[in-house]
């Protein structure tokens, strides 16, 4: 049963804020629930409960943290069919898509419960002392990653379970030993709350701390604002539009003590198709890319929105493939009616920009909140003259960059923002030649693909979903994947300390069996 | 020979800038060499020489990087007697401070020789392909760490060598294969200029490109203001004023595309005596306290400045034998005249709190830019409601804080602002009555000391160099040992890349024989 109410640790809570509602886009009508936006009140017991809770909980065994997290997957299973059900009503995506994303979530929580079980992950480091060291003694000394405390989430628009409640930042500062804070997403904030419950649920079972975790019910800016600037915060993930993480990540800056901000932002992923590919393949390539451009209607963040190729009829050619290809898919819903709006308004400004054809754009009706795919082409030029160009259209979105060579090519990328990845197209017999164009596209990208699309992100250690400015705020850390934990946490030595008062990671003997750079060699043996 | 021009990458440089002079405090008069400020021209072009130069750098390998740091070390030492004589000169410090500083400086750039040699540091993490995966393959995917492009260093006015020109932060982002921009200081531009032209020698017989490395005069704060604002910048590393560090992090998170500042700043280094310790052993606390208090004139980062005791005749008895002790030291020069104009102003302000005794302060006639040290007492009560005292003096200056029991030293503690530092001064027998304390403590600190002096700062792995806010801008990292380089690098990943376009870090076969993340599992082996 939904609520409505915001979830302060363990209780319930109301005060007396404004209600609002979630929307159903498929039936383009408002959903019946109401939700209530979180009080200061609200908001400040929620951060003091976190930091009561913080200290206990960031001296809890990784074997008991583990449990924890697994215990979260296993109630977000139990919540079974009501929460495809929500998750359906509040996002217009299909049911395969909402148990896709259920799994994917399961999964996080299981590889980050894997992780701290098996414990090596706190980067333990130990120099031994050197008593008789001239001039003077070396001291013994002993360093290990520990949380640095509280962490507010900001929830995704276009993934209620794998980047929100449950996701994949909260399972990374869980799992480092940091309470949560959850600013539910607006758009879906009955899947939000089913999932906090499951996660308050699985604390409870499992011992946690009361604090450890609560979701704050906010449609405005100003809770996510609160909550940040509060001095117990102590670091925020978010994942959504780069005007929104800028304005978090700046005020966090302005704080008398500032904190990490990790944001997921655009990008606009770029695709470099070279010559002998689309020579060999374009048809090929077009299938799979419309596939790409309109997979879940164009909202992943992976969705490609630049595609580069040499002006030429092979090009042209591939274009009218891919516009073929595209124009074949049935359009999809969008996840609310003012992210429709805003691709409806984008494309537009797109269109109405110097040197921009149409390649591909339905004039059939669609029903409401679907989204017409988009495929447009521009020279080279004129694109690197109009930075407006070079902007994400969030939806199902394309464009074909005709460049004049390879040099205008190498210029554009050059210039590009930062990206969360960038694809290479090719023939192996090509490759070879462009060298010096893939280091330019490294250069702006967290991930760079070779004879694939962007779309789809494994979650694995080697996976890196982050990417300069403005693909996220730190591009030395990434949200996806088992190095996520890295961001909620700090390093602390010990110097000189007694083996009975040093954390079990420390001693001697260890006892976890974690592996431990000891005087400058990795090993699982004790001292 | 000083030439007082700024350094842009191979080239000596002046233009038409402002020149100023540095001071040997010790004779208490202005060095003959002038300086010429770098002018906004030469800025850029430093700028613009190190993005050029950070392609090529960037792809050079570890055996050549390593190469490179060795010969810088080499190349320091070649200086010989003259960089010790200009070291003194500009520093008031001892010769034999001088050359323990340059064995340090060249420890840690062999140190990071070592490290890149090796190969490991890049976190190379390897996912393999599973192509029958159902619904979806499994790509392969294999990240590393790179380098994030052209760092602006500025150096402290403590540390001349070891954390300036040549130090910590320069040879972690040369070694992470980032060019350096160093923004001289200008209490030591002559000892800085030496070393600079030793840098550009060794990158010139090391075959490094031009630019990986340009050293900028400055007295005034527009050139380093400049550097953090030019967008080829890409990250920071400064020692100093918690002033000076906040300014750069304001300015470079109000950047287009922030970039991120590693700031090492104020510390107050607190340290705890618990009762039995100096019951037992007060006096040998007092002469070792005496000692570290005075170290380098209390110019060190981690100078111990709150000596927090529980109120009582063995607290008292501690103080009066810590002032006989520090009495008998002779005074020591401080670094600048206005170094020790801010000592006596800040010593002042201390004196006028409510509450302040002195302990220690002797009346006699010192020679010009000479420290008187000293010793105040409080207590608790009076420091946990008067902020002020929480501040650094930096100087020979010390607080002993009488608190009346034991909550009121943990409500004191867990007020202090972030710290480099904190120690814990025990008698076996009585620590583990303290357990609350000690993890009170460590949320405020980056290193905790058990029976012994913050003072001397070990470089080693397990060494954390770095604290809460303000001790470092951001705790998760720090500037001393081999870790400092993670600041100045970003993960990339590669899919489905082809074996013959992959780093070698990352080929199946692991040429480099380092430690990489296969599949979940640790090891040397080829794939």
């Amino acid at each position: 049963m939904i609520t409505g109410k915001n979830l302060i640790g363990n209780e319930l809570s109301t005060k007396d804020g404004t209600v609002f509602t979630t929307f159903d886009p498929q039936l383009n009508k408002e959903n019946a629930w109401e939700f209530t936006e979180a009080s200061l009140k609200e908001i400040h017991a929620s951060v003091e409960l976190a930091e009561k809770a913080s200290r206990e909980y960031a001296l809890i065994d990784g074997t008991k943290k583990a449990r924890f997290l697994r215990e979260i997957a296993t109630q977000i299973e139990n919540l079974g069919d009501e929460l495809i059900a929500i998750y359906c009503k509040e996002s217009g995506l299909p049911e395969g898509r909402a148990k896709g994303e259920r799994g994917r979530t399961c999964f996080q929580l299981q590889t980050f419960a894997d992780l701290v079980a098996e414990g090596s992950w706190v980067n333990a480091t130990i120099d031994t002392a050197l008593p008789e060291r001239l001039p003077v003694p070396k001291p013994d000394l002993r360093k290990m990653l520990v949380p640095i405390g509280p962490i507010a989430v900001f929830g995704a628009s276009n993934f209620p379970l794998a980047y929100s409640t449950a996701g994949g930042d909260t399972a990374s500062a869980l799992a480092a030993g940091c309470p949560v804070i959850v600013k539910s997403h607006p758009m879906h904030a009955a899947t939000g709350e089913l999932v906090a419950h499951a996660i308050a649920k699985a604390a409870e079972l499992t011992g946690m701390p009361n604090g450890v975790f609560s979701n704050l019910n906010s449609k405005g800016i100003e809770v996510g604002q609160e909550l940040v600037k509060h001095p117990g915060v102590k670091g925020v993930g978010f994942t959504g539009s780069v005007k929104g993480g800028r304005a978090l990540l700046d005020l966090a800056g302005q704080r008398p003590e500032p904190i990490p901000v990790f944001a997921e932002m655009g990008s606009v992923n770029p695709v470099i198709f070279l010559p002998e590919a689309l020579k060999q393949r374009g048809d090929f390539w077009a299938k799979t890319y419309a596939g790409s451009i309109t997979l879940g209607t164009g909202q992943f963040c992976t969705n490609p929105g630049l595609l580069f190729g040499l002006a030429g009829d092979v090009l042209s050619a591939f274009a009218n493939k891919l516009s073929e290809e595209i124009s074949a898919i049935q359009p999809g819903c969008m996840l609310h009616p003012n992210i429709k709006r805003n691709y409806d308004s984008n494309t537009s400004t797109m269109l109405s920009q110097s040197g921009i054809e149409v390649v591909a754009k339905s004039q059939n009706a669609v029903p409401a909140n679907y989204a017409q795919h988009t495929l447009v082409m521009v020279q080279g030029k004129d694109f690197l003259s109009n930075p407006r160009l070079h902007q994400e259209v969030f939806g199902p979105f394309s464009m074909v960059v005709a460049c004049k060579n390879i040099d205008e090519l190498e210029a554009i990328i050059t210039n590009l923002e930062g990206q969360l990845t960038g694809a290479i197209i090719a023939e192996n017999s090509e490759i070879k030649e462009y060298g010096n164009l893939i280091e330019i596209l490294k250069n702006r990208v967290g991930r760079l693909i070779y004879n694939g699309a962007p779309t789809g992100v494994e979650v694995c250690p080697a996976m890196q979903h982050g990417g300069p400015y403005p693909a996220s705020t730190d591009s030395r850390f990434g949200a996806v994947g088992i190095h996520a934990i890295q961001r909620w946490v700090r390093p602390v030595s010990y110097q000189n300390w007694p083996e009975d008062l040093l954390p079990e990671a420390l001693n001697d003997s260890n006892p976890l069996k974690i592996s431990r750079l000891v005087n400058g060699s990795l090993t699982n043996k004790p001292l």
